[in-house]
């Protein structure tokens, strides 16, 4: 009975934690693998597959004949200095799309920008490392390099020399092909015969999510209107389902505009109406109001657009007509919006606190692009950032804050700004404008 | 010789350590006493002294007939409800001055400003207490008090009860006589024949200054234009000497301006001009610079009259007309000076930061006195106190501060307010303003 027992126990544990690698190459030669879209070279010797760039050929892929979904990849690299590389999975090479065209995950081989996450041939960048801290010159040059990329779900994780890199939350193509890419380099001679190296390629596709590991990189979420596990333990909350108007209503109505609004697709649409302020469908406020919180809000407007999103937000203030009363994150084209060249020193471009404080001239803004506002509130400090950068900070309910509403558009409406709380509101300036991904995290 | 030797200790430390005093009243009658200016009674028994108020006659003293300088003076006092009393010490009654009234310094007995000084006859106020954040009801009404003056040099210093009250540095009048006080009611017939009463008044004349104790209660310098010991080890410095124009020059020229300013009598007057900005003498400033300080300057203007004291002054920027260019904290009639209800929200008015943010409205300010202006710099953290009052405060430096220097008079001056150091300016608005007790103190 003793030794049944001792038995049971080291079969148990066995297959509890003993992780079980395949090797995705024999070391011999290519067999499992394909060539496909370049006429890039592979070889193979001493267990070492090697790339070897070729002028005049686009991108180049050896592809496993077989698909993975959920997985742990490890294998090491070493790349020739000027090119381009990186590791595919959960990819495909379908007819119906680009004529076949490799698509899908990246794992970038690229100087600074190794590790992070590439969507080759659809949506480009979805973690390129500027959100991740850690992320200083991991890679060694011209030595080789240990990968990791762990597959689980909807998380996928990658790290370079045991240096978390990318985060990713999301749910495109849970399953695909790995695949081996020799960038094309155009007709760049000097570039031609470089090569790139690959070596100890294994996967584990077995109890993946028991030898998953925590990561020090921030994660980004590219599920749209969605919550992340991580995003949920953090406390985040969608201020917008993605699908529904629950939670909002109009600003000076009880319902929401029966006009002037569209959800479509994930999107939550200001309709065109000729630029008025208020003039449509009207602003829309949440339903309870927020004291300290971070509000995230992706956005893209077209061309020539005002919007913009408040922020302690009294909807009783002003019943007349216009905009809701609040402090505002300005939503603007800049370029072409007139508004931009009026108020005092820039303080009407986007990212400001309308007519109050100018956001600082060095943001970034992506017009026909969606980029993300955030506001970040801690009882009287606040900060807005436009597209990972601080371009406004202040301090209200002070002597300074009141003496500088008394110079701006606000200077009427008693203790403008000084609520400990209020609504939130999207401004409807008669401008097309998409919202999504509107997240908060309240404090 | 050793018995010699241990005599000569005992001797020795003997007029060292042991205090010597003498009561002021033999307990049995007023002999060594006067009655001078009103006709209240005053009565001897078992040892108190007690003042009986008496309808329609003035302010009546009990003099001693001995003057005193230096001394440690202690005694016991108790006091009916409603009235008014006092101990005069230090003090005078001359035929040349108001007809031989009682003046001088009074260890004031009323209320909560007891323990405070009073200027009987004289200034007034020396110190009412007000400045001192211990003195709060120490006084133990219908009771007996116990009272302590230590008057030694300048420093005059008084408990009730064992808590510090007045601790004042004056020069005014370095000895006189003793007077318990019995204040005039004037017709009020419910206080007549109320009572205050002194017992156990002993005094100490010999090695005074061995004697004196610290005090917890901040010290007033009440002499003009000087630093008092206790200034000097706390770091103050005069800003102006009261008597040159040592350490100050014309805000646009090499010199001191020769019109305009004069020195008179320990007070430095800009004279009337006709209320132009810099039309006559011109401002004038501090030869050097000053970082982070604590500026107080008393300041008395005439009706109507404009002027400021400005700080983070570069005398550089404005070479054309008008002021000199830096914060102002603003001085001004603002009843009687237009300016008061020009800019926006009261930024103009006395003690603002002119032309950006507003003194607070509970501010006090005193038109034909002296008013004390103090700016407190530490870094980008300014502060305008007016009368021991906080009217302005401010952080520069930051988005906000720009945000409103745009929208202000100063929009074209570059990053102004913004400078780690400047100048201190003393402005010639064309209006007669009179300046005494400038003093820094740098931090």
């Amino acid at each position: 009975m003793k030794k049944i027992l001792f038995i049971f126990i080291i079969v148990f544990s066995g297959s509890l934690y003993a992780q079980e690698w395949t090797p995705l190459c024999n070391g011999k030669n290519l067999k499992g693998w394909k060539k496909l879209n370049g006429n890039a070279e592979y070889k193979v010797k001493d267990g070492v597959i090697t790339g070897i760039s070729k002028v005049n050929t686009p991108n180049t892929f050896l592809v496993t004949e077989k698909n993975y979904g959920d997985f742990i990849l490890e294998f090491d690299f070493k790349i020739d200095e000027g090119l381009n590389s990186g590791v595919q999975f959960r990819s495909k090479s379908l007819k119906k799309y680009n004529n076949g065209k490799v698509h899908g995950y990246q794992f970038e081989i690229d100087g600074n920008h190794s590790g992070g996450i590439y969507d080759e041939e659809r949506r480009g960048w979805l973690y390129n490392l500027t959100a991740n801290p850690n992320k200083i010159n991991v890679l060694k040059k011209g030595e080789w390099n240990k990968a990791r990329i762990e597959a689980t779900g909807n998380s996928i994780r990658t790290w370079i020399n045991g240096m978390a890199c990318a985060n990713l939350w999301d749910d495109m193509t849970p399953e695909g092909f790995i695949a081996l890419q020799v960038h094309s380099i155009g007709n760049n001679k000097e570039l031609n015969g470089k090569t790139v190296s690959w070596k100890d390629i294994r996967i584990c596709t077995t109890n993946v999510a028991q030898y998953q590991t925590d990561s020090s990189a921030p994660e980004i979420n590219a599920v749209a209107n969605s919550i992340s596990p991580t995003e949920a333990k953090d406390g985040w909350k969608l201020l917008w389902d993605g699908k529904t108007v629950n939670g909002w209503k109009g600003a000076k109505i009880n319902t929401f505009p029966d006009k002037g609004w569209v959800i479509d697709n994930g999107l939550l649409k200001v309709l065109k109406s000729g630029g008025g302020e208020s003039t449509n469908g009207g602003d829309i406020v949440t339903t309870r109001k927020y004291k300290n919180f971070i509000l995230k809000a992706e956005f893209k407007i077209m061309p020539g657009a005002n919007s913009g999103i408040k922020y302690f937000v009294d909807p009783g203030l002003n019943r007349g007509e216009g905009s809701a009363i609040g402090c505002e994150f300005q939503i603007l084209d800049d370029e072409k919006h007139p508004d931009a060249k009026l108020g005092v020193k820039g303080n009407r471009t986007v990212g400001s606190l309308y007519d109050l404080i100018p956001a600082i001239k060095s943001k970034k803004f992506n017009i026909n692009e969606f980029n993300t506002a955030t506001i970040i509130v801690t009882n009287n400090h606040v900060e807005h950032w436009l597209n990972g950068i601080k371009v406004v900070e202040y301090e209200r309910n002070n002597q300074m804050w009141n003496a500088l509403v008394a110079y701006s558009k606000y200077k009427d409406w008693p203790d403008f700004g000084n609520a400990a709380e209020g609504h939130i509101l999207l401004q409807d300036h008669g401008d097309e404008v998409w919202f999504k991904n509107v997240k908060i995290k309240e404090l």
